[in-house]
């Protein structure tokens, strides 16, 4: 694999976090204070074999887009790195 | 909220992961190519009032042993930023 690739999906912020709120409950009910609102999302890893950085993100850009993420309640980043020990 | 927590859920390496293998799948449905394994973990972020930095991360390593990750089958990793605009 050429490329390292990271994928952060998280809520929208505005839009209701169901889980982020059961786990701030449930982090509340267990004595812990302090604690602020809680979002929770996603984290997707794999590696991808593409001819350059540039096109490793635009393909995994459509795969966030097609699949990864829901583009009406979800925002994503893409990280893209060269994996260790592969010539470029 | 003096930090912001960032924890990152994982599935253990060696472990199955059913729900990266579907996504894996799915991609190639799509037609995604030279997709490697897939592994989808958790991102958990929040505020947190604490003293101080390692205060911080020794509560919220408290919270991932006791809610927020599955110590048998996942690890986590603990980032504990100071909030914005907060003095020390």
């Amino acid at each position: 694999m050429d490329y390292e690739i990271e994928v952060r999906v998280t809520p929208r912020r505005g839009i209701l976090d169901p889980q982020g709120k059961a786990v701030g409950g449930a982090l509340a009910s267990l004595g812990f204070a302090g604690v602020g609102e809680v979002h929770v999302g996603r984290l997707i890893v794999f590696g991808l074999d593409a001819a350059s950085e540039d096109e490793a993100r635009a393909r995994v850009d459509s795969m966030c887009r097609q699949l990864l993420s829901n583009p009406v309640t979800e925002d994503y980043a893409i990280a893209v790195r060269a994996a260790a020990g592969t010539a470029e």
